[in-house]
């Protein structure tokens, strides 16, 4: 393989997803041309197919940039996660990791089976020293700059200490992905006064104000708020965050369509919507899922991203680019540093309270 | 006071709420005009200021229907609950809550603070027999016909019983408010596939099939469902609902602020702004929260309903209007005849589960 400009390789899962690898090439395109993404790239799935789509897609000027590794198997959408990567040992997805495992890879994107990503990226790659569980974290878009979202379902029975360590996980996402130095971290619950939300929310809020220094965290925050762009990272537990994520994209869906009905009612409307046209696709681009696709599995030893099952090119091309990023931020060390501090102030705390 | 058409009173605090008793005085007259609601009303607060502004607001005409009770003290949106129905007993909501307890009311509207409306209502009235905690319900629009949410923030740390309660108060919430006999009642998880969600969700989906027959318990939904409009009523604890509730007001009003810039960035856009002014109103009368503006409180001896503290007019008079439909269908009788056969199946199923 050639020399990138920047000394990163990216490992991608080209056979999941519902698009197939047609897309993928589509999104890789996208991601050199247009998103001027400089890394290496491993495909790994079916080499003669991948091959072909890799000339179709005039990819071959970059071909000192993309090796393409072969594997026979793919993980479908609905197989459950253990039983398929115990028996789908040559398919894309265990193969991309294997990749990633054995440093021949600093990231790996899929837009497959989230379930088995997340055993296969356990199993295989295990935790960063100190953190008990895994946390999936988004970029979400606001009235100012987008905010992390984390977690949005790894981890639906969250301890109080999982929390913090997801603002942990998320103040470095957002620092590798958003490129901030110190991230507003909030923790979102219900009635913001003393006392409010729940035992969970009140235990992971005095936690949080203990690490202050660690991170940024700036205090607890409504549902009302969270569109605002005050804050640069919102903590949640996995139950919560995957409602949020889902029931937002769902909302946004169904705003679209009724705004869409309403204005083909009539012909003056018609002609109206006609005139705004590029009004709505600019609302698309900024509110839509394409830009900050790739949600990463934060708190393993290595960067692996997930992106949607139904991923368009430009939000392959994306999920590419965040891969880059946190590769090139080294975020994996700067979590465990943090991490380490962060145990230590809270069992500090613990075994002060323990000793009065 | 004289006869209404239909045999039900609904006693108003007045003085509750950010827009203050001339915005109440406007929505009652939309609800006696535009609406038509039959019933009587009491309206608690300043009596001489409440008098002028009936008399400013041409609702002299219907001052057979319209008994005004005085008091003399308001309760602050911000202030502590128990502080303050304790302290403030002579205020307009208190006041309100006591015509219901006396029988001199069927149901109280207020738009004021919701901490102290629930204490209030709570230590007045009582929960229904069987019923542990109360629970607050909302109305929701979806693709096809709006549904009940709930509960959207009354009790953040729910058991599985109080879910399954929780599912009996939506249900004969969506029959009374929705004109629905068999309202479909879904659980509001993540992944919806057997054993994924958490134990909580897993324990109450178990126990929402053994009272299948009570209610039509139609199994789980997840958050990209929400909005499809395939159930009536969607059962959650409060810590959840009140977090999806809020976030998708945010949302909302996100995407309309989002949008309304884009439309004005050029010319073009703007005549065709213009040009479909229609459609986004349209959009905002489906989707905006005016139409279904009250809460109740759900599992009460009483029938409180909880309107958004910033109600406009329109929102008042749709709570004064649900007020009504909740009392004419017998809301409360239904509830207690229900959540016994619930109470009784389940503990029927445990004690059968323990002699095995």
């Amino acid at each position: 393989m050639g020399e990138s400009a920047v000394n990163c390789t990216i490992a991608v899962d080209t056979m999941g997803g519902d698009k197939g690898p047609t897309e993928f090439i589509r999104g890789l395109f996208y991601a050199i041309e247009e998103l001027k993404l400089e890394c290496n790239f491993v495909l790994v799935g079916n080499k003669r197919l991948i091959e072909r789509l890799l000339t179709v897609g005039k990819l071959d000027a970059y071909q000192d940039r993309i090796k393409v590794i072969h594997s026979t198997q793919v993980i479908g959408m609905n197989e459950k996660p253990i039983q398929a990567i115990k028996s789908k040992k040559d398919s894309s997805m265990v193969q991309a990791i294997a990749q990633l495992k054995n440093n021949e890879a600093d990231a790996v994107v899929s837009c497959g089976n989230t379930g088995a990503l997340m055993a296969c990226g356990t199993l295989r790659l295990r935790q960063i020293a100190g953190v008990d569980r895994p946390a999936l974290g988004i970029i979400v878009p606001s009235k100012q700059g987008p905010f992390v979202l984390t977690d949005v379902g790894a981890n639906p029975e969250s301890t109080a200490e999982h929390l913090v360590h997801n603002a942990v996980l998320g103040s470095n996402y957002a620092k590798a992905a958003l490129n901030l130095t110190h991230p507003r971290v909030a923790l979102l619950t219900i009635g913001t006064e003393e006392g409010k939300g729940t035992a969970l929310t009140n235990q992971t809020h005095t936690q949080l104000q203990k690490i202050n220094g660690v991170i940024n965290y700036v205090g607890p925050i409504e549902g009302f708020q969270l569109f605002d762009g005050e804050v640069d990272v919102v903590v949640c537990d996995g139950f919560v965050g995957n409602i949020v994520l889902k029931s937002s994209e769902a909302l946004f869906g169904f705003i679209s369509t009724t705004l869409r009905e309403a204005l083909v009612r009539n012909v003056k409307r018609k002609i109206g919507a006609v005139l705004s046209k590029s009004a709505f696709k600019d609302m698309k681009t900024r509110l839509g899922p394409d830009q900050h696709a790739g949600a990463p599995l934060l708190g393993l030893k290595g960067n692996i991203l997930k992106a949607h099952g139904s991923s368009n090119f430009v939000a392959i091309a994306n999920a590419l680019r965040i891969a880059q990023e946190v590769v090139t931020h080294d975020m994996i060390d700067s979590i465990g540093s943090e991490i380490n501090q962060c145990n230590a102030l809270n069992t500090h705390c613990e075994e002060e309270n323990a000793s009065n």
